[in-house]
Parts: C-alpha cells; sequence; structure tokens
C-alpha cells in the first residue's frame, strides 16, 4: 500500500549521497544523505558539542530541522525536473534525549499525487528511537517561461 | 479561558530579553528574545544570507527550529525553579516563503496543568504570517536529591 | 495578521445558523452552528449519555470528529460559489475530560491562499478548555463543464 | 526498533475481537477490532450510507474519529491492569475521498515508556491509503486506594 514511482532520477540521486553541505542549517548541523531509493532516503549527523544546550542534552530544534530537511530532499529524486517540493506543514513526536553519537534519519514517502505527498520519517540515535514525524510536501511545477514553453 | 500562572520568575525574564546565544541552533540563527511575559514571549531572528538555500527562500528547518526552541523557552519563567520543560511534540505549518527580513515569534502558554502544557507560536515576516505552530512541553520535576533537598 | 475575506455569503451564513443535522456524524452527535462571520464560526454539541464511554468521560473521538466538522464548515461562506474544502490534515490536542454540558467549538481561518486554508479550533466545555486543533483546508475550484459554464 | 511489550493480557485481546459496540460513537460508526497482537491492532468500519455526506463522500470525522479511537484500544492489552490510557493528542492527513466499502485501520505502537506511548495509525479502503495518523497516549496508573491495594 506505498505509492509507485514513475521518476527515478538516479544522477540526482548519486549527487545526493556522501556530498556534504558547507553553509546553511545543513551545513551547520552538518547533515548527510548516506542512501538513496525510490520514495525513500537515510541521513545522518554526528551529534557535536556544537548542538549540546546547557541542559547537557542536544537542542530538540537539531531533530525538527533535521526532519524538515529529509522531508524535502527525498521529493527531488521522484519528481520531474524543474520541479519544487515545498514542506507545507509536519508534526514531530520527540521521544528521548539525545547526547552523544549519530542520528540516523529514514525519509519515507507514504502516499503521493500529482500535487502533493506525505512523508514519515524516524531517527534513530544509539540504538533508540528519538523522533517520529509525519508532514506534507506541497508539490510546484515550474513557471511557465522559456523553459517550460513547449508543455 | 488561558490559563493564570501562580510562578513568574522575573530576573529569569529579564535575563532572558536581550541575551544573544553565542553557540548552539539558537546561536547559529541568531535567535533574540525581545518580550517576555507571564505565559507568553517574543523572540526575533535576521533572515541572513547563511540560512537561504539555493531555491533563493531561508530553509524551512530555520523556523522549524525557532519554533521548537521558543516553545521551550516560555515555560520556564512560569515554573518553579529547577523545574525542566520538555518539548514532547509540535506540529507546524509553514504558510509563506521567507526570502528577507527579520523573523518574529510569539510564543503563548493556552493550556497548562502541573505536569504538561500546551503552547501555541506565530512566527511573521515582512507583515506576514509564515508560520504557526502548536505543541505539547512535559514538565519535569527536579531529581529529589542533595541539590533539592531544602524543597 | 489575519487574513481579509474578498467573499462573505451572508444567505449562506444564515442558512448554517441553527439548521440541526438529521443524520451523518455531525447529526448524531448533534453539532449546530451558533455564529458565523467572516472567517470565523461557532458550533455547540451537547454532551448527552449516547457520547460517554464505560470510562465515564466522553470519548476523544468526538471533540476529534467536532473538530474535523467545523475546520471545513467555516470555509463555505468565504469561497466563491462551486468551491469545495477538503480537509486534507490536522492536529488535535486533547486538554481536559468531558464528562457533561455542552462543548462549544470556535473555527478561526488564520491563513488563506487561493489554494488552501489553515485554520485554529479551540473548544470549551464548563469554562475550561478542552481541545486545541490546527488544521489545512484545500479549495477544490468546481470542475469544468456544463453546470459551471455559467460562471 | 521497534518496542518490546512485557504485558500482553490475551484474555483482553481475545475480547476485543469481533465485539460491536452498541453505543457511542464507535457503535454509531460500527467499529469492529479484528486482529490484536502486542501493540499492534486492526480495526474495521463499513461505509454505510449514513456517513456520507452531501457532497457524496464520507464525512473526514469518521476517520478522525475512527483514527482516536483505535488509537486508544491498542493500549488496553498491553498495560498493567487498571490502567488507562488517555489520548493526549493526535495528528492525521486525510489522503482520498471514500465514498464506499470497507475502511480498515491498522495500529501500531511505536514507542512506549512508562507514561507515555506514541502510535502510529494507517487506514486503508479500496485498496488505496486514505489517512495516516501519529499520536500520543497518556499511561495513568490506577488511583491508589483499597482496589489497588493488591499491588
Amino acid at each position: 500500500m506505498r505509492p509507485t514511482f514513475g521518476t527515478f532520477d538516479e544522477a540526482w540521486a548519486e549527487r545526493l549521497v556522501g556530498s556534504r553541505p558547507r553553509r546553511g542549517i545543513d551545513g551547520f548541523l552538518g547533515i548527510v544523505v548516506t542512501e538513496v531509493q525510490p520514495g525513500r532516503l537515510v541521513a545522518e549527523m554526528d551529534v557535536t558539542k556544537d548542538v549540546i544546550t546547557v541542559m547537557g542534552t542536544m537542542h530538540g530544534g537539531c531533530l525538527s530541522a533535521m526532519c524538515d530537511h529529509v522531508l524535502g530532499v527525498v521529493m527531488y529524486p521522484v519528481m520531474q525536473p524543474g520541479y519544487w517540493a515545498a514542506t507545507t506543514e509536519f508534526k514531530i513526536n520527540l521521544l528521548a534525549p539525545v547526547t552523544t553519537g549519530v542520528c540516523r534519519a529514514t525519509s519515507e514517502i507514504v502516499a503521493m499525487s500529482k500535487r502533493m505527498a506525505v512523508v514519515r520519517i524516524e531517527i534513530e540515535n544509539e540504538g533508540r528511537l528519538v523522533a517520529l514525524a509525519q508532514g506534507t510536501c506541497t508539490i510546484v511545477a515550474p513557471k511557465a517561461g522559456p523553459a517550460s514553453r513547449a508543455e
């Protein structure tokens, strides 16, 4: 009961894997994609001292931002070229404090139509589930213009 | 139909306002608290080029992380000393792309019991609402032990 | 920072107020609209013994269904004729058990574009807030065809 | 990375399967549990003409109420006797209109501690996924007193 995907841009998927963002919030967090399949993506981030608060645990905003990130990124390989995925909403449950190790997020498209997709994310750390999320991406078609005039 | 608050730590509130985090995800984002009242807090972050993606808009993860941050911070002035607020879940709707200016988040406790609180957040940017969130904080009592024996 | 509404169908609003559904889940629950303004609607349901579980409290599904109902109904007076509002997602926090009296839901459109709206709902009972929800309606245009050719 | 369950009350599970509620919102909807395993429950409801709106589709509130129902019911066989599961919040995505057939909900506990559990629900109808939900149950201990003195 999972969607099938008419498009899978393997070149895009290959470019995603292993590339290390140098800037932006994903750069600050050091989020690196480690696996991409049609409708499924895995990414990791190290829990460095930069993200630990005075309480001694990782700031929850890091898991929220990681969810937001992988929720959109999983969409690109299965959309037609030029399309854009805008996260319009998501909900996250934070299950346990994180203090060390690696956070590993698995993002899976569980439903997809022409205009939107629903994505679920699980993040694990040190052998435990630490966050669960569910959200919606709106799929935005390329703007009409010289590049898309032939459509 | 809003809660009243038996505790309001004015010294804590005063310390919060204007302090600029130097590290952590709130430091990266430059989130600064600008107002604190019982059960209500306002914070701002500048939209710098560091948070703009290749699409030309701010990464949604910045708004998610900001929500997560103000959801917890609004709790501290209205809790007894030593208590801890853990965000256990929230849901965010991202309403419009952000490209410049200041994001201003208003966080309000809309319900509160001994063990948990429900908080709503609105973020505006350039005169428009750009994000709306609703979530839950679990209120954690200080651990029994020498440090809290005097209570 | 709330939306303004280009359309407000007063005749529709007047028909909504006071009409008692005879069937469907809104009929089972006895949900009656009591006020309609542009972007805002109030509805009530009595807490009858039919909705009390063996635990002695109202089944949470009644509040969930009430939220779902008022989330869509608030949209109709502010949409062009023939348009349809489909609730695509919402999140609800259940704050306190309900055992008696009247549940009164206030539904407010907090953001609206051509294609979607974000709505917030508060339900009170016996002087307390018992549920808070936030969700999205997708606005569906009438299908092109003989029936809508006159527009 | 799913929880294991120290308790599984097989007698309770057996009583749940096949019992047809006569009243309440679950009675109105005709929700019948068809399978129970530790941390997993399946339930069905027929799409009768009573739940179809004037738009010709099932009222979304029926899926919301079904989610709320199975979110709590899946908890009982894996809790100690006398404990109570209160749904404190959930989020639902409604994916496709329902017009006929059977709605089949699968409810799964994906994380569980002493005090709370996070549950995910999928509802399918006519071979399609029509709703996805994620929510939290608070686990409430029996009140101290004569009835629970033996513990």
